[in-house]
């Protein structure tokens, strides 16, 4: 079988009862588990961690619509090019958006995607923040707010930029495989 | 209607006979034109020579199979984030390959691709002439002799990268789009 | 009074009990509380998650020691241009390493430090997960196996590059400032 | 003798009659056969289209001048580092421009060249052609049809700025060398 | 002992005679012989010139403050990755601007330290002289302008940032070490 | 008539005496006066400082040929895509080497030059102090060693790269003109 991952991965059974009933709520809305979940359960303080802060970004509410954060996760993974969150988080782009296309398009060249303005201004100023954070000044934020979006949305932005930097980092590290069922989910039936 | 190009798209009415029926043949085996058939057909001369090239580099005969050819395709398309070629290409490998993963992972870091350490070794070429050429010496084509590679073959490798180097930067520049129908392609049918 | 944030700073008074209980036992040791305390803060479920994350690789035990998981702090939060994570992190490398050099060194040029080669090696890869994460391979881990490092002790390495890789962003975006007293901290006492 | 490629170079006999007849209709002009005939001879159909799709570009009428579609093969091989093309067509240059001096300016800095605000603007265009093209967007149009350039003189820089990231890296990767005359060609007599 | 230079340091009893005095002098103002000096003096001709020009840039009168020219030093060291040059310049710093924090902050981002428009602009301008000073164009004189320098004071930012390119790169190449006086000078007594 | 600088270019007659003697004695040799010194004695404390320098570096007795010197001149040059000092040491490179086509291969491309394994050594060590000194080590040292340099040629390579790493940025912000004379100097007499 196919390795998910450079380190051990721990079967649901050796896992602690918090981390194993967290992972047992996911596949009801999914249907599998997704590699993440498994992979940095080798390492369940971290992973405690990790699902916070992700939750605390991602599930929030907020101006950002939950597309929009995928798209954030999908746009700087692709900068990084971290192939397990492309893939996965794709996925999921493609089921919160209800648009087949766009996951693909954001994750090659954000620019040539079927996005508005103000997403385009979002997506550039994570890009920003994956890719040169120290060249960040007031013009950057100025920028935003010309689209609408306030200080609060700012950081939500940024902030997911910088979790998946984090995020897209460690896939990197221990090459975190996704799972195979990520690549159709969210694409139409072929007629 | 979204266009696909920034530049005027001819009718097939309009177009010369010799492109019109080189474009008509297209369909019989895809089911759609492909947009870089219409779109580059704005300038005759230029798609005769275009495609003249792409055939002679991606239909010969040689040691390369088909779907590794578009692994070069779909590898240096990723690292010039051109999203036309990644997303056609990435059909085309798919339906050569019979794997519906490969072009996914090809197109974010062939390093973590399902791929042998021969195709590993082609692609880290295809990447450098793609993107560091002046430094290409006779170190890089000992490692590909390692692999089992004929020098032919390596032309081979070197060849469809520069073609695409090219195609990419056309497709860049005016804002190529690809087909829906891409997307999609050889990718299984839903359970 | 300079401002330390971008964003609104939280008083004390208007935290909750467990952001305050925590905040509060700092300066027990450090005799101030570190602007990243208040600063993150402004975000009450995102600090949980920055600290926990923060503790579970920064206290936990292991091969490493306390000054070396600094080192990894001080050199990729300088190829990250973090102003913040220097200043802090290169008081606190003073302290653990009772060497008022090394951080000012390492926040430079970590080749070109007070270094065994062991530690060296740890901090390109470091630098390698800061700076390029798509291209580790087995090379990387090999690499390190020669100098002693258990796998565990890589993926300790490489998650400590990574969780700045978040929080050095996180500091840019939001413009932390240092508390003054960090730059002196760790210093001898002049004669 | 000074190897000129790689590859095998053909005799003009091996040839094919259509290739030895372009060959053989060159030196009427030059005095000599330059070195990317007999090099990229080797493969036939690869040649065909090259100078195809090379003559649809360079010798068509159109609003760039000769002098500038050189220009353009000069500033770009310069970015690429590609030998044979700067040297080469430097010499080309030297002849449309009946400018000594041009060449070389171009090939090395096109910003400090003798040129028009008109023609730095088109060099901008093509170096971000051949450099960033993922980048280009409405404002890069904008900026040439500020100068007075039509959207169809902007497909020629591009496709000029394209075919020749193509070129450069063929002539990179088989080591095509320059013939010892275009140094010296177009240069004034030695008083 | 540690060593401060890749390279056999001279004694001052074997140095020319106005060598050692110019050496001798300098520990009256600073306490200690800083290791530039000895390192350097293993060439005597090119410590001479050296020296001259560090002395026509640093010491002339002019519009730029001492501590300004020592700005423009430590940030494009910083830039550099030059160990020496930041230690011992980030020191000089703290003493001319009596602000024992300026110089930490400019070595690892100029953007975020306590500078005045005016000045941040001076330093943009030495980046780009020390990192891409091919592209300096018009426009950036006019940026300067307009914050009041006069163009002899650009040529002062420029020679700066220029010398010190050299410097950083003799330092970098023959390993300088900083004198460990360095790291504390200018700092304020602890309390 | 074309401007030689951004600055003031002094008249031979308002020059302090030391400085017009050097100038004047430049011309029995080359036939005219190179823009470099008319250009720097703007400033005649920064002259006299470069001019002894390059002295020190460009006239010294050692195991590096002079011809070998200015080739590390251009290469560097090259690579800081300095227009003036590309055209005016290719011309010296071109009249020590009595080689009329190596400037403008190792101006473009040194690794596609006519040179020995050892001079190519030698330039990849004198691009990387050019491009990349902080990451200087032990095993560069070693590679120059194993082509036969002795310590004390490692370090005139060094210098000369760091030396030019100035002169290529003065020339690059004043806009510094080569004389029209360079471009043709050391070529031979067309037939």
């Amino acid at each position: 079988m196919t390795r998910i991952s450079r380190y051990p991965v721990p079967s649901l059974a050796e896992l602690p009862e918090d981390i194993r009933a967290r992972i047992l709520e996911v596949p009801e809305k999914a249907g599998f588990v997704p590699n993440v979940f498994v992979t940095l359960a080798h390492r369940p303080d971290e992973f405690r961690a990790f699902f916070a802060y992700h939750d605390a970004l991602m599930l929030k509410e907020g101006a950002l619509s939950k597309a929009e954060r995928e798209m954030i996760v999908v746009a700087t993974s692709g900068a990084n090019d971290c192939l397990y969150c492309v893939v996965a988080h794709g996925a999921i782009l493609r089921i919160y958006s209800k648009n087949p296309l766009l996951a693909d398009q954001v994750a090659v060249n954000y620019r040539k995607a079927d996005l508005s303005p103000r997403q385009r201004a979002m997506l550039a100023f994570a890009i920003k923040v994956a890719s040169d954070s120290a060249a960040i000044d007031d013009a950057d934020f100025d920028a935003l707010r010309a689209h609408g979006f306030a200080d609060e949305d700012i950081w939500d932005i940024g902030a997911i930029a910088a979790f998946f930097a984090l995020s897209n980092r460690m896939a990197n590290m221990i090459s975190m495989r996704p799972n195979d069922e990520f690549y159709l989910l969210g694409r139409p039936p072929r007629s």
